[in-house]
């Protein structure tokens, strides 16, 4: 295919290093869609004839149709996708099939295939992402008033509901979805035409290429179009953040399902057993995905690497920049997927976390806030106080509202006597009631907000 | 500061480890406005008196001319730059200071001032941008018409023009200044007020701090809003991929600038000699700006390591979330200012360059090119064509246009007369004018474009 | 300092992003110390005269104990710790000092330099990592027979005793030792000598200056000398696994110390309070060491990204070899000795953790494992049997041995009667008395082993 | 599999997610060897009979000698090799399949499975990089004299010669061998007999599989055993920093390889052409190898970042240490190959070497070096007279040693007649003669040691 150039053929390790149609054969589908863009253009443009350019097209349906049944043919000689395809079109169609590459190069065909392809690889997250807000909104509606222990360091520290709590993911990936779709708004240009570096002497029409591709434009510089992978690290950056929010709820579910904890039972199908003890039922789905967060990281990593220092334009070290975008797809729309039968088939055990939250002090700021409103005391002073009274509790070994009035009142006599009431889960959840904060009303309002992004039935 | 809770102190290592003071410090301005932004909230709502809130207000003023002065002292045992400037302003105005913290955490308040130090760092490095694209662009402008080698995979492709090649750099600016900007736009949520994580019972008005600060709004959800360093990572995947660009940028100044090349002489001022080899000029700002890609991307893999699988809300954990960003923001904003100093003050050595591009059959695409459009060969016909001739020019030592008609004719008749014409740089060049081409006329247009989009002078 | 080659001085951005002097500041000892080898071998080599050699050795001593005083002033001019030390040295002894850098280059310098610093972190991170070990040790010893349930997927498990735990850690620590040792032994060549690339014609002794500066042997190769931060990168690489294996130790203090864990509690000294919540008490320095294997990880990545694809011999870029080795080293030396502190002074509720060994149905096993060995139960089968009797005792809410043998042999009549013993969790851990078992019979061989490895007395 | 836990069996999500038969059926020749070392050690126990482990053995026979043939079969319901095979054991001899999980567990299987892979993945590096070595000693010694230009910052530094640099990477090898052999020390422990996380009650013998697999003993600590990568990461780490090295002579090969530098011709066999550009001649195998070097340095941070903050023993999220050791292992090891063809075939052009050295004023510190020497001026005052001396034949536009004696003495009469020979390429790289140094003399000596190091025949 390189023409009379070489003496000797590629070695067998030449051929094994240099051939991606392993992985690249995964871009068929779009490597078919922008011949044909190319070739309607080329023959609108009078470069090619109508004959030719028909014989073309219906060719490379007939290669599509084979591709769809039988899968792309692996054959390491014919290197990659492009070449694979165009192989076959002429052995299908005949010579005509040269004129197909007419004012392209390879290295503006993979920049366009690879580019449709992770712009759908986007929508397709976002699709994953909608469904995954969907399932963590309804489950926040269910338990906008179950409470729970909020924690900082791991330690309880305020009670919350568990809706607020799951709401707090439905924000992370609200911005995970912005990212995806900043992603493919940056990447929505197509470099068809960019030929393999310089662009083309034929009178080409690139907007219509990229307007039949629905790309919003064509690239503007040919050297950038051949060279940038940009909106791979892009991809791959979006889906790192989001591999990381997912990691921090898989977290989560590990530990609440932790007999310790025993926030939540995990779905049976989303769980696995051990061979050799009978009675575990083990979160692998959650740890999986944990797990996952590491190798979308890795992912990213690797291309970020293998672009530094290159110089313009195209560099054969640019092929490597598919294995990383097709395996971290691959992970976090399992992950994803995983996730949102995790959240939606999940059975919160609402007793044991009420349970929690009352114990360990966590309405201690409570009663260091009522000593700020109702005894004008300074927050600092107020935050002294109510230390030296969990103390007092911890050493007795009781809940800090079982501490008798008196007994909180030697502490500080400017405690009153409503100060119980400020200490129980429920009060002090429904008190912290600024915006954003936790009070279940609070938490049906972004229920409904959320319901309204979402364009869920209300 | 914790109250009556510990009955030791912190050991000397607890000290070290803890203490973030050393570094975020760097925060001290914004954390000066946040505190005044709150407790004029808090005297608006009638969480404070006006007299407490004067004094609060006034002591803060105070505080900052101090540090403006003298800069911040670094006492480890009050560990932050929150506690550190809280205990100024209790020594300046007494314990009215302590009604400061009221409905508020430290939690909030470090995302609350780190979100405005990096959404300053965004603007910071806009401007950087900026300055650098315009500096690419008048020197695309100059040499829209000088000739070099393009290459790919370092070898000579095409010949294309000096400031075809210096746009394709501002291109992948544009990119990165959307990407800083969209980081911007989604980091543009005030947590203050969120509290420890849940919150808070006092009457606060988020609305009012948030827009003191030029937030868009306050964030949604208290929870996230204490866990989330996404805003973080959006700036060190922008960074990381500016950096990454300005690094293949750094790669051609350093092989430009070697004697082989000699594409390109180095400002003296960005350069250094050697303390061993007298004659030695070497390209260090260049270096170090690719240097620098390396550690940028250290960065971004610190911090998305350190955020991988915590559970909400806050853990201390994330008080590493500074570092790299601090160091990240450093390095880039060198590098772009290095690069900006070396692409204004390189001296080109267009003759060099066009002398380069003159030899290495850069001009085979455009006999193949011309085999297709004037003999209707097919291209892939064309190409091996182009390839026995290339490879009888090769074997006689000389350039393709060396060869004569009937030496050409020999190889394929359909090789016509003109087509010495076509072998010239200057044509190959000049026929490349389909869109984003590297026709002068096209870079021109660029150039026009650009400099619109930059509002420079025309 | 670079000759008459410039015709203007380094611009203020050049200053700012080339000089190293800032960090490599910390290399003055080691600096001091390679030139006095130095100067020593070039008089014992009759290359510089004896009065010279004396002069620049005592005011080597001078420009050191300056150092020591007053710290190494920072001036940007002076780029780098060579430079502003031979500057110093020449202004105290005049120009004799010149003929110092006969025969080296700072390349050569700067390789043997941090050589020498990274040799003693690694001696550094040993000694603090024995420390460790021997607190593990002694914490084994106390709890050989203390039980804990063994997780796997964090779900309980087998019962499995503490002591058994932490000797997972000293077997961790031991491999890391080893790492560091590996490291130390390869990078143990002195590059002096080297030049600034290619050796140099003065009549050198290079085994000399090895010797005196307690190297093994010099370089063979001085290209590659120049060239090779690999020792770098393996101290980076040994501190990035020691800090993963401590981040999974912080990850469990951390768990164990929350509230529904509560196995244990971690001393005041490493602990914090929260500024809002006056019960807090937060593992603060547990939650650090975590954080910091992302920063270290960091570190490695960024090094190994540096130093991708870099020709030979020196690029400046390696100039960013020392901030991730020095950051890295600081925050791995911290989390070593917070580490110590907290395994040795925490108190370990071996109440708490004998009460959730006993739920879980952690002795299942055991009980499958005695179908096999009592009634000759293919292990497979015994696995679903038991399973059905976990199942069962689920459904009624109790423990496995709170089953009755009547209901027991119900779900399998090969059941016999001592079963229950068998799943009492001390039965279950003194059974498990393989090779490198949980049975505090083991754990106490494995201690002793331990003790006398580590040379502790007994 | 699981025993009568479960009401529902896993769904689709979770099959794909939680199957790892699609990668670690590459473990399956361990998995029987292992499985066969147990249940002989089982047998020799008494804890299986004679005849059960003649069955076990033999089945296992034929399992293997089905998946040599026909391959392992990608049943998802199976979930892992471990399970297919024993699935696929007991179809062949019944209910005594069910034996052979005695004593052991899939959590100390997969550990010593994978060990024994990775450490012959250590073996096959290590075979290849001696290969590697062996071509790069044998070019060495072909141009033990042929005169380069040594480069620093890319620049022409001083002369050196082409076999110096190619014993460059022989270092590097070496120590990446080094690091590859500690590797496999350290991993030389054998998990079998750990069991689930506890070690077993059977009285099994550890010492008698670990020796059967070949392992130096049995890993001392079964908590750590199953959950200890340690190995897979050592791995990992000594595969990236040879990937560094191979990326930076990878780097060397396309410079030299480019028309300006015209130092190499690469084979046609490791080389491509162009789709659009007849001329071309690409260095493809010298790009992919510089490009895998990012996807080694990617696999290493995906498993570091799994590893962070895993609780002890095992958990899920270990499942994923797979795929980037098995991707990272074929990328590193056809990377060698190819590096390899590469070195053997690569065609250095001497000449065109030679007359860039001789540009450049490469032999300016020979004229330093000679003034400290024959006039005994101080280094730093002779490296000033030379940079005077190259800024004068910079200006006249000629090499350093077309000035004559009266134009070098005007400079400075220290300069002596004997000047011009020092200036020679020859004379330089012959005068460095230190140990380590360029000299020929030196260089050979290096290859003679390279030689008998590697065995080679002399």
């Amino acid at each position: 295919m390189w023409g009379g150039r070489f003496a000797e053929g590629p070695s067998a390790i030449m051929r094994e290093i240099n051939a991606s149609i392993p992985f690249d054969k995964a871009l068929w589908r779009q490597d078919i869609a922008a011949s044909k863009a190319h070739v309607a253009m080329l023959a609108a443009q009078g470069i090619v004839s109508a004959d030719d350019a028909r014989a073309i097209s219906e060719g490379l349906d007939r290669v599509a149709a084979e591709y769809e049944v039988n899968g792309v043919p692996e054959n390491l000689d014919l290197e990659d996708i492009h070449m694979a395809t165009e192989s076959r079109l002429a052995a299908l169609i005949g010579p005509a099939a040269g004129r197909l590459h007419t004012a392209r190069s390879r290295n503006d065909q993979v920049a366009t295939d690879f580019r449709l392809w992770v712009r759908e690889a986007c929508d397709q997250i976002d699709a994953g992402l909608e469904d995954l807000q969907r399932a963590l909104v309804g489950r926040a509606e269910e338990h906008a008033g179950s409470v729970m222990p909020g924690f900082t360091h791991l330690q309880a520290a305020q009670p919350v509901t568990l809706g607020h709590h799951l709401l707090a993911y439905y924000e992370m990936l609200r911005r995970d979805r912005s990212r995806f779709a900043d992603a493919r708004t940056r990447m929505d240009e197509c470099p068809l035409g960019s030929a393999a570096l310089a662009g083309t002497g034929f009178p080409i029409d690139r907007d219509a290429t990229a307007q039949a591709l629905g790309f919003a434009r064509p690239t503007a510089n040919s050297l950038d179009a051949v060279s940038d992978r940009d909106f791979a690290i892009d991809y791959l950056q979006a889906a790192a953040q989001c591999a990381l929010h997912l990691s921090r709820l898989a977290e989560e579910l590990i530990l609440w399902a932790s007999q310790p904890f025993g926030f939540v039972r995990l779905p049976d199908a989303l769980s696995t057993g051990s061979s050799i003890m009978p009675q575990k039922k083990n979160p692998d789905a959650a740890e999986l995905v944990r797990g996952h967060a590491g190798r979308i990281v890795g992912c990213l990593t690797s291309l970020m690497v293998t672009m530094k220092g290159l110089p313009l334009a195209y560099s054969k070290d640019m092929q490597d920049d598919k294995p990383p975008v097709f395996e971290a797809h691959g992970l976090i729309a399992l992950s994803i997927a995983a996730m949102t039968g995790m959240v939606t088939d999940a059975t919160f055990r609402t007793d044991r976390m009420r349970a929690a939250a009352e114990l360990g002090y966590a309405t201690a700021t409570d009663l260091a806030d009522r000593l700020v409103r109702h005894a004008d005391v300074p927050f600092r002073e107020a935050h002294h106080i109510t230390g030296a009274a969990v103390k007092l509790a911890e050493s007795r070994g009781v809940a800090l509202d079982a501490l008798s009035l008196a007994e909180l009142q030697a502490v500080d006599p400017r405690i009153d006597a409503a100060v119980h009431e400020a200490l129980s889960v429920d009060a002090s959840v429904a008190a912290r009631a600024s915006y954003g904060g936790t009070a279940p009303l609070r938490v049906r309002e972004q229920v409904a907000a959320a319901r309204k992004a979402l364009g869920m039935e209300s």
